[in-house]
């Protein structure tokens, strides 16, 4: 597996879980550097806090739980230079975190557990801020890990299976949410083949989910956006599944944006389509996914003719009727969705 | 209007149509360098033969209509350097044109249309090629004003419309088809907001159609491929108009790739989608869509990770029951549609 996000001890030892003694520190973290990908793998080892909220903040680690997982590394990385008071300097290294990406909820997520972690305890700070940020990296592997092993046995052997951005294990810990089945499957030795959309404006698709795939030996195959629909046509496509950033009570699923399209697609082809996503995702405090913000993004990101407007919405919401299931790392969930 | 391929004479006069004397001669073909698109709006004008050959080769001028116009009008303009044996060394330069693109059907056609007239005319040989080059783009700009002219009540004071690729102006001599409805309701003063597909991988929407429209003065947005389905959820389409590479007898018809896509969204959501298509596009020899080659082009098109798979297919066929009409210089055909 890709190793997007890990502990790296003095030693050049790279752990995923959690581990006990003092042996894992010093340590730095280390994340691979996805604003090279997919021209180059390059790990970035880090311990100094502007190093790693400029890391955060250029997209280097990206996909919200493998933010949240890095924000707490990284806080026990940058807490080793702490001398004295420590608590208080603590809290303003996570205040500097915090900052590098205001709208990521697994960062503020994983900052202030470690936080409140450190709060309740009395001694050997430093060592039980790490011990708390290697149990969220191993909380994220092991999500990722039941998401797979849920997902999995919709992948029949010899299907064609499509996806839209990147919902890998770039994104995550460990196997990704969406790719994670597609992980499972492989490693059980199924064969079979992504269909990967490239995912307008930025690329996650061809630029990631197409590289991660490959990089772990299943088959796949870069496809424009617009050509979902002609794949679908040629009976090339079995099975959809789709990450999601936020999932309200009836199971209206938020995603980048065309996945509401390739949803309505995939039923007029009659292909199930299937979001695949951590219970973390499940907001009960909406009602149905049209309460979800759509977050317009700047024209920059499409290249447009001089003076032409651009519009350039982030997300769409996929209502729950299309649908087949959401995977989580509890099951598989079939409608009608509950998550109130 | 851009005036995408036009002759221009000695004096600099540009002209459309028909016109008498010899007064034509001599001069060249002008046409717009599209390859320069959108940065700068450069104008070529030529009479070598060799210049005109990889003009159309690097898609100096492209879109069916505007590559018969170019070929026509290049071959009267070569055809002034020919001293003796006219007609035999004219066919050879026809030669040449012909094989800059070897599948262009509208290039064949213009180039055969004005040698059979050569051959039937006995006098002022260059005169008389000129003067059928110049009737082949005087009816492509009819063409264009009568499709403009039958689709154009379709669009209504604050309409929404999406199109795909470019089947605008620079694609013919005039209006183009597609957009020539757009441009002949802005003419008559209405005021309504194009929603320009990017049109990947050679992004004709971005590039081209949301450009000429721009200059135009018409209300334009361009959106990538992905954008479609969220744009029409959000209400902001109203009706889709799209161009067409070849109709089969039953009215299904092959237009870029993504159209097909487009459509079924368009049904989805319930909104109209339209063709606009030359009669010269309907192909009554094939009795439906699935007797139209898809092409499939160069991986490096689309642009993806090493050593990772693409599909990129050039092409897709929209079925007839997705289509609620079907422009044509001859008026707005409604289903069933019977061009057999």
């Amino acid at each position: 597996m890709l190793e997007t996000v890990r502990w790296i001890t003095a030693e050049g030892k790279v752990l995923a879980g959690f581990e006990e003694g003092l042996a894992l520190l010093p340590g730095k973290l280390r994340i691979i550097d996805q604003t090279k990908l997919p021209k180059e793998l390059v790990y970035l080892e880090l311990d100094d806090i502007d190093e790693i909220v400029a890391a955060i903040q250029r997209l280097s680690v990206r996909g919200a739980p493998a933010i949240g997982c890095a924000a707490a590394l990284g806080l026990a990385a940058a807490a080793q230079h702490v001398d004295a008071d420590f608590e208080a300097k603590v809290e303003i290294l996570a205040d500097q975190l915090a900052a590098s990406r205001p709208t990521a909820v697994n960062l503020f997520w994983a900052l202030e557990r470690c936080l409140s972690h450190l709060r309740r305890c009395d001694k050997n700070h430093l060592q039980e801020l790490l011990r708390e940020a290697l149990a969220i990296l191993e909380e994220d592997i092991q999500m990722c890990q039941s998401i797979g092993k849920h997902g999995a046995p919709l992948i029949e052997e010899g299907m064609g299976i499509l996806t839209h951005c990147n919902a890998g294990a770039l994104a995550t810990g460990d196997f990704g949410t969406a790719l994670s089945p597609m992980y499972v499957a492989h490693e059980a030795g199924r064969k079979f083949t992504v269909y990967s959309d490239e995912t307008r404006p930025l690329n996650q698709g061809s630029r990631l989910t197409a590289w991660e795939l490959h990089q772990s030996g299943v088959d796949v195959v870069t496809i424009c956006d617009n050509m979902a629909a002609q794949v679908m046509k040629e009976g090339k496509i079995d099975l959809v599944i789709v990450g999601s950033d936020r999932i309200a009570a009836n199971g209206d699923a938020a995603n980048k944006i065309g996945t509401y399209g390739v949803a309505v697609l995939a039923k007029h082809h009659g292909i199930p389509f299937y979001v695949a996503a951590p219970t973390s995702t499940l907001d009960a405090s909406l009602a149905h996914g049209g309460l979800i913000p759509i977050e317009i993004r700047d024209a920059a990101e499409v290249g447009a003719a001089e003076g032409v407007r651009v519009y350039n919405p982030a997300f769409d919401v996929t209502p729950s009727e299309l649908i087949a299931g959401i995977i989580t790392e509890n099951g598989l969930h079939k409608p009608p969705y509950n998550f109130g």
